[in-house]
């Protein structure tokens, strides 16, 4: 597991740290440091010092030597309401780099979400408005509540982009094209397929790398998170904030999350995800099945445990795997009833039913179901919660207050959720 | 001369006339009216009714049924204080216009000016303050004078396209940059080359065919005039009318003018050239002198004469040329003493000589030359003629107030001049 782990990390970090070795005396406090919470699951981090610019400095000198907290950035798109574990990786790593001193910088990116895309042509990129985002970024921030350090002063800001990109002018805007040319635009993988197939690259798309860039000189970021696609745009933040006079920020790279299927990327659209808003019982049920092959990336990537001391026997890591993840996002004892449900068979674990057979009558409005089944006070609470978003069906939010079911049979087996901790399985 | 013309029409404006026969009736007011000021020394008139497309409506009819004055576009850079007959060629055109009863708009592209050229790389787009470009526009304006009609009421208008452009956001920057993906964009003219050569071509560069084209919706234009070299431009300026819900603009080419070395486009730094702001004499020297296989299309372009009754004698042709193109500016006295001027053989035509032997010592001021030679009453006044812009040598305006000559052999032989119409040759 451990060989596993090395083998994955990329060369130049190994290369890293024998330049560190070279250049710095061996009692300087980096040595002295353990960057083990930095390097773990990560797949690069850039620039590196390397033997034709060995004065650039490392990221590890960097986080020894600075005398202030660093100000590390994640962008978040605020299009969608739900996230699952492949979104949690680089919030995690957020939460290391904040339980190391440093400061997190949350960016929604809420001025590309309410433009939408103007050629009107992405269903992706529909323009959402200002309470949309809004909402999107509140629920954005329950599910990462349980991941990130939101109390302790100075280790997290959370930002709109739209804070700064909405005062751009023409002549700024100028500005920040004028940093790059077309050829280095067009080199950017995507950019690259889609020009030599002749699909057409709309002129405005140019532009979204420089808007994430030129977040990164707003905020003042030392060092960017993203996935490995996010390579390219990091670089622009790094070009734009040289162009600015800032000290360019590092680049740390992490892997796209595989999915539970064990072969294609996490993504709701595929049915291979774990959602982070959904029941312990249902997180526990999938993370228990994950693929063997996938065992010690998830260990990696989801959990601070040591790789080296995992249990032997593959079902037994399966069921850490599932009790460890459950108990970060719902504490022990949630850990424990969902592995004891899991344990007595109920595929369902540990989610109270409701049988709908106690509905007096149907069509009925899902306010009315939600008082129905106690997890209202009464039908108005229902519509207000629908209201407010914070009513789920099979973790996927309902925003129609009037929303009607005809038959109890299109409810049977589905989960019924009202804000984060109140479920229900419909049942006839 | 008159077959000379017909040749240089573009076939399709043939086809035009023939397309207008078989859609309209031949009562209509359409035939009735004589286009020929719209088709003199024209390139293209864009979009053509043509066999595919006949319900295109073309420029003359858009002419002949108009309800009101239509808007016609002339974008004006204001980065040099000097114009010469080149430049006048489309202001000719619009004033063709203006007699037909239609409303010139003169659009001062400031916002370009005052931002120069974001990479810095370019000497040809340094950024110029305010006050240069006001004084820029101001001294374009008082060139152009005698060419448009600045008094008829509702023939004029002058616009800064900092008025709009400085007031667009990053959301409607992205909708202008959506409208054109990156390979229409790289097929223009100048682009293309670059690219293939691999010549950096910087992405800000790909705005400004939409800021050009964004000045075409500001003021709802419905024809732009331009040199050949603007048809990219102008056909962007279309898209984006459409874009935004206007009927798009047609465009009308015009012919870039051959210096007077009958060789190369006219050009300062060719020295080829005859400036607007030359003295009556100058203006006829130098017309006079134009060569043979110049002189249709200087009649063309340059007069309203008709080409069927020119002398038969070139020598007789050049005068007249020369004769009727100072008239224009200068009046028919001031013609006909450039010509007698010319006549006496004094290759300096009408320029009053003012010695600088009356000069008591050098080295000295401009200022004071000014006053020594009458052009200014005072040192004083002469310091406040060059503050303000006012003052030339040989043509190029100077605007160091304390600009100092050595020697009075440093002058010999140039013209200074104050305003438009004082000049003295400075001689020994």
């Amino acid at each position: 597991m451990a060989d596993e782990k090395t083998d994955k990390l990329p060369v130049n970090v190994t290369n890293l740290t024998s330049q560190i070795k070279s250049v710095v005396n061996s009692e300087s406090p980096i040595m002295a440091q353990d960057f083990s919470w930095l390097h773990r699951g990560i797949v690069e981090v850039f620039p590196q010092p390397t033997d034709i610019n060995s004065e650039i400095e490392s990221l590890e000198k960097r986080l020894a030597n600075s005398n202030r907290p660093l100000r590390v950035k994640l962008g978040i798109d605020p299009t969608g309401a739900d996230i699952h574990f492949g979104h949690s990786i680089p919030v995690r790593k957020l939460r290391a780099f904040q339980d190391a001193g440093h400061t997190a910088v949350l960016i929604i990116g809420d001025f590309t979400a309410r433009i939408g895309d103007p050629t009107g042509k992405s269903e992706v990129r529909r323009q959402l408005t200002q309470a949309d985002v809004a909402q999107n970024a509140q629920t954005y921030l329950d599910q990462v509540r349980p991941i990130l350090d939101f109390d302790t002063p100075g280790r997290l800001e959370v930002r709109y982009n739209s804070e700064w990109l909405s005062q751009l002018n023409l002549g700024k805007i100028l500005e920040l094209l004028s940093t790059m040319t077309v050829g280095q635009m067009l080199a950017k993988e995507g950019f690259a397929e889609r020009y030599k197939k002749e699909n057409p690259i709309f002129l405005h798309e140019f532009l979204y790398p420089l808007m994430q860039g030129y977040d990164s000189v707003a905020v003042e970021a030392d060092v960017e998170l993203g996935g490995t696609d996010q390579k390219f745009n990091i670089a622009v933040g790094r070009d734009l904030q040289r162009h600015f006079g800032q000290t360019p920020q590092f680049g740390l790279l992490l892997p796209i999350l595989i999915g539970t299927d064990g072969v294609q990327k996490m993504s709701k659209s595929l049915g291979n995800y774990v959602g982070l808003s959904e029941h312990p019982g249902q997180k526990y049920q999938k993370l228990q099945g994950v693929p063997d092959n996938l065992l010690a990336q998830y260990f990696e990537l989801l959990t601070d445990l040591p790789l080296d001391k995992l249990p032997e026997n593959p079902r037994d890591r399966q069921m850490l795997l599932a009790w460890e993840v459950v108990k970060q996002y719902h504490g022990e004892q949630a850990a424990n009833e969902a592995k004891e449900a899991a344990k007595s068979g109920g595929k369902e674990g540990a989610v109270p039913e409701f049988s709908l057979a106690e509905i007096p009558h149907f069509p009925a409005k899902l306010a009315f179901i939600l008082n129905a089944t106690g997890l209202c006070k009464s039908t108005g609470e229902g519509r207000r919660k629908i209201q407010e978003g914070g009513v789920r069906l099979d973790g996927d939010r309902i925003t129609d207050v009037d929303i009607t079911y005809q038959e109890p049979s299109e409810l049977y087996g589905r989960v019924l959720q009202v804000g984060k901790n109140k479920f229900v399985r419909l049942v006839p």
